[in-house]
């Protein structure tokens, strides 16, 4: 970062406002580290937030999503919508710094005042990344961004909490993925709104999209019918195809009030996703921090005190909540 | 079951203790439902726990865990040795009642006294899938099983936060688990303790070893280095191997105190996230309860109260925590 510029809450407002790089990377670093700064700034701004459409990207590591999205970018860059991208997916090449090299080539997004690409982790955050997320997609919703891409690796519920605040939910497999498509078919990992099969240069591509295909047609029930779009992101190829499929997501719930119904549902489940994981830390940070709580442990640990004991003890001392809440 | 007869905690507590059946399936039902009367149970015989081994076992539906897991208890009867089983895979065909077909072949555990199988689920329970797992592991140790085996379903950290209580962890993956191999790769899963690649006639199943193998390569510092055996559950092959390695696996942590360590980072484990788990649910029932704070999700939803202002205001209400402590 150029200048070490103290920032304060109007100046980092205003510099949001204007969508001004340095402001936005300085917010989302507070917003990453928790800051109380973090907290007034997305406060300030929460009201004008709404507009921006956001398109979370999940899917197992090594899939290519990071590739992909700097691929989307780069097809609606051409159209001059301005974007924005949060990784915290942790073993994204966004989070690794491989961003420069050739293989992702997103480098040229970097000199685009038009995007702004960030990953973030968590340092122990009290809220975990569903507070930093949504605070993150907050602050480019703020700042103008007419899309924001999240990306997360997807693997069990607690992942997909992270990008449950997307309007589109964009699922990225490959040729290999067959625990995935075991996950879909046993309803162990949501349906999500559009997939794209990526490496379609993969002899066993197609055999991927029609085992895709036979888990979706299960579930008759549904009014969206996810579309499965095949994709070489490396090469840019089936990435216009694939961004028609999540426009068209996006003209679906924009018909007859969806798109307000999921966001009310998607808000709500941030707020608590966010309260129950600073519960936890709380929690977590009680114990560690009190003699009296650690030595519980020691007892369940004797065998002297159960489990549920040691828990219902612990919910009283850190939480005041009594025998009969707590059970 | 046969007569409904009124269970006390005495009888119950007995009736464990005996390893009457009757008895243990009663209190599992108990222990499933939340039941005070399971809480008693437990607390009345958690003395006596911690004589059970117990073996985790996760991985991706369909790579044949059940089925894995009938031909262990299969081969560690002929050893004389009691088992109890517990899932809690929603997608497992022990849950889906398959048990007594042709494909499962563990029907004939049902008429073996030495074995108790069972699975789980959690219907909203208060502390969540651990609370459940720990449990009902608890009651099997105190039922005096020798070894107790927990099923669940491997995908992301809440899942295998449900295992993380068991001796040793054994993952189970088929070829085609690519998605399991990059997650492990990615350091998205955490390394099990003994790895199985099952259906080994499948000609890709070498190739997934070596896959298995190369990833945990990168990891030298680890003292145990995770086996990896080749298994074909259906016909119960491999299966010797497999439990050697459990075996050797369990000599590995009964050297050196290794055991206890584990044990009580387990345990302790296990308390966070049964406090955590009812934290949550506590935290859902009392907004769904409170119409001022239904009202804070609203004021949300129309943008007049931003998200974090309103995790604050549940947190002091719920959990009577002031603004700087659930910040």
């Amino acid at each position: 970062m150029a200048g070490r510029r103290e920032w304060t809450c109007e100046t980092l407002v205003a510099g949001v406002r204007e969508g001004d790089p340095r402001a936005l990377a300085r917010a989302i670093s507070l917003v990453e580290n928790g800051d109380p700064l973090a907290y007034e700034l997305v406060s300030a701004v929460y009201a004008e937030t709404g507009r921006a459409y956001s398109i979370g990207v999940t899917g197992p590591p090594g899939v290519g999503k990071s590739t992909l999205i700097g691929a989307l970018v780069r097809h609606v860059r051409a159209g001059e919508q301005t974007v924005g991208v949060i990784s915290v997916d942790p073993s994204s090449p966004f989070t690794q710094g491989a961003l420069l090299g050739d293989r992702i080539r997103l480098s040229d997004h970097f000199l685009d005042e038009g995007v702004f690409i960030r990953s973030m982790g968590t340092r122990g955050h009290q809220g975990g990344l569903a507070e930093t997320t949504l605070q993150a997609l907050l602050v480019l919703d703020a700042a103008g961004k007419d899309l924001v891409f999240l990306e997360t690796v997807g693997a069990g519920q607690s992942e997909v909490e992270v990008i449950s605040v997307a309007d589109t939910v964009l699922l990225v497999l490959m040729p290999g993925s067959g625990d995935s498509i075991q996950a879909l078919k046993a309803g162990i990992m949501e349906i999500p709104d559009v997939i794209a099969v990526n490496k379609r240069d993969h002899p066993a591509a197609k055999t991927m999209v029609n085992e895709v295909r036979q888990v979706l047609a299960l579930d008759r029930e549904r009014q969206w019918r996810p579309p499965i779009v095949l994709t070489e992101a490396v090469r840019g190829e089936g990435v216009p195809e694939l961004w028609e499929q999540v426009e068209a997501h996006r003209a679906f719930l924009e018909s007859e009030g969806r798109l307000e119904d999921r966001r009310r549902r998607n808000l709500a489940g941030e707020v608590f996703a966010v309260a129950s994981a600073r519960a936890k830390t709380h929690l977590e940070r009680a114990v560690a921090d009190d003699p009296e709580l650690r030595r519980l442990l020691d007892e369940v640990q004797r065998r002297e005190l159960d489990p549920l004991s040691a828990v219902r003890e612990i919910m009283e001392k850190v939480f005041r909540l009594d025998g009969a809440d707590a059970r």
